[in-house]
């Protein structure tokens, strides 16, 4: 059986209903579907607008999108330069072990090289084998003795109102 | 002895020098001196150029530039928003117990609500329990359950290279 060939391109305007579909699937995966609150119209104005600040990569397999990236540019006070944050990656089940989370991976490499981006930053659950076993064949590492933490909610607003 | 009057400032051009200096500070707190890359003219290129996306928020006691945010907006894809990061916040040791912190947290979180952001995150080294005491004091929480994974360096060129 011959590898199908992976494409990878930036989502554009249009993309908008593809990438929720993923996005969902993939906090559903996380156990968290009812989660996403995002809407197409929410997608597509952060995305497609205006000097927009938030990306999409998708990946193909004969012309159906299969795979999805979603980042943004961090800042690090350490390197002084902006870095890629990988906020979401995700592959269909049924075009898994094809490369296409590779492709996507790499792509985002590139770009962060373009860009003159020092790393690549994502978060993993800690029950995610497959995604750890997945960045550490890519030579990424988990980020010893940081924790994050949140603030939201009830907390944020009072906090905001003073 | 009354408490000195805090004031937060959105920081401008200029500034970079106190910002490196904190910034430096911080690093050496967190056992990094030596990891900061950042120059002042990185600083700020980034932070005062033109539609910046990279911010600082100096505070002031007497005049004197004694705190430090250094911020910028993420993505989550769950709340379809942008959030803010805090990526440092630093007090200097001979301003501290004064509300310095309380007072930049408080403008980050008004910043926030203005921007319609559902959350702040940051990290937080996890030896570092005065930082974990002055978050909880908020209302933040730790973000259980997720790793920070990261891929920088030859393996990233690596990946750019193909």
């Amino acid at each position: 059986m011959t590898r199908p060939s992976v494409r990878v391109r930036r989502a554009v305007a249009g993309d908008e209903r593809e990438i929720l579909r993923m996005i969902v699937a993939l906090a559903t995966f996380e156990r968290a579907g009812e989660a996403v609150e995002a809407t197409e119209e929410s997608l597509a104005a952060l995305m497609f607008g205006d000097d927009p600040n938030v990306f999409a990569d998708i990946a193909e397999v004969d012309g159906r999108a299969v795979g999805l990236a979603v980042w943004f540019l961090n800042f690090s006070t350490w390197t002084g330069r902006h870095g890629v944050y990988l906020e979401d990656l995700f592959v269909d089940p049924d075009a898994r072990r094809q490369g296409v989370a590779q492709a996507l991976f790499g792509a985002l490499a590139q770009e962060a090289a373009r860009r003159g981006c020092a790393r690549i930053d994502c978060a993993v659950l800690d029950w995610n084998r497959s995604a750890m076993d997945f960045y550490e064949s890519l030579g990424a590492r988990r980020s010893e003795g940081w924790q994050p933490w949140r603030l939201d909610g009830a907390a944020l607003a009072a906090l905001a109102a003073g």
